[in-house]
């Protein structure tokens, strides 16, 4: 570890990530992100989660739409979507009454989600999948870090097994009604909320 | 207090209400409600929550589904509503996914909302209205007694103002974007949540 060739294999890997995936579309093409992110942050006088949301598998205008209003609100650092094409959707501009002029949006595809969710940790996200599975957290229990991601499922066919893998953690929303699953814009919407919650009883705890 | 003459007082006024308010429609009218509710939680061999959602101000089909779908699977003893004519509404389906097969759905109009409130109350449960108002309890903050009637505001209006003053509490979602407020079946969902989680962490104490 911290040997030469260690460095620069990592440093040969790195820009391999980089050349794959730069530059990721995002909706205000000539800023950086980052200084977009801190920019707003300023002009609503308060800081901003580190908390992304990760919506590139999700198909409907409508979950999208809804996403986007609540990601704004709960003040997220970035909505990723599979297109930005969808931002000109009026299904989509209907459920997120302009929420996309606040909040950055940056177009991933899916086929570029296994790069980019590696980049991501590198810079120190927690990859977070909304997932049930066999070794899923209960939501009740899981302790969100700072630096969270969260990757949201299809609305038919969940998280795909080649991206599970690439998780550092998956997290379910206990239900017990006969319906099998929540909408996927209520399911994240819990965990942004959750996310949300943990951080001001954190900052209180500070102060 | 305590005395006959109070007592009698209690008593016509309990009379009067009954009157005006019963029968409440509901989607299985045949049956007792209570019943419904411990049959249904004996067939999913589980106990059920004491939580009521009140959506009788909501106008929009797709709202109202989206809420059914998501009381459902909180397993919520009821969900009401304005009209039970929403539950033909093609939107409504679409958003409800069938689960109102399986919670009981009970018909109560705005103009009876009160007398509603009023009988809930004296069955015991505490009436929160989600709203912000100044004198709201922050969501990070309240603590739901297992007996909670959430009573939902209109898309537009909201809670109006004198429906307010029949509420023991309000309790407010923190909200820090720009986008002015979330969507009503998005708010009702984080408090549907919110109480489920309280209660899921207070049987695992009890344990």
């Amino acid at each position: 570890l911290g040997s030469n060739s260690v460095e620069m294999d990592s440093q040969t890997e790195w820009t391999d990530v980089q050349k794959k995936i730069i530059p990721w579309k995002n909706s205000t093409p000539s800023l950086d992100l980052e200084m977009v992110f801190q920019d707003r942050a300023a002009k609503l006088g308060k800081s901003n989660s580190r908390l992304i949301v990760v919506a590139s598998l999700i198909d409907k205008p409508t979950n999208l739409g809804g996403l986007c209003r609540t990601s704004e609100i709960f003040g997220a650092s970035a909505l990723v979507v599979g297109s930005l094409h969808y931002i000109q959707d009026k299904q989509f501009q209907h459920l997120s009454v302009s929420a996309e002029q606040w909040l950055p949006l940056v177009e991933v595809k899916p086929s570029q989600l296994v790069d980019y969710l590696q980049q991501k940790k590198t810079e120190g996200y927690t990859i977070i999948g909304v997932e049930q599975t066999a070794k899923s957290f209960d939501l009740t229990e899981y302790c969100f870090p700072e630096k969270s991601l969260l990757l949201l499922g299809n609305e038919h066919e969940g998280i795909p097994a080649n991206l599970i893998h690439h998780l550092d953690v998956c997290v379910e929303i206990p239900q017990q009604g006969i319906i099998r699953s929540l909408n996927v814009h209520v399911s994240g919407a819990l965990l942004i909320w959750e996310y949300t919650r943990q951080q001001v009883i954190k900052q209180k705890q500070q102060k």
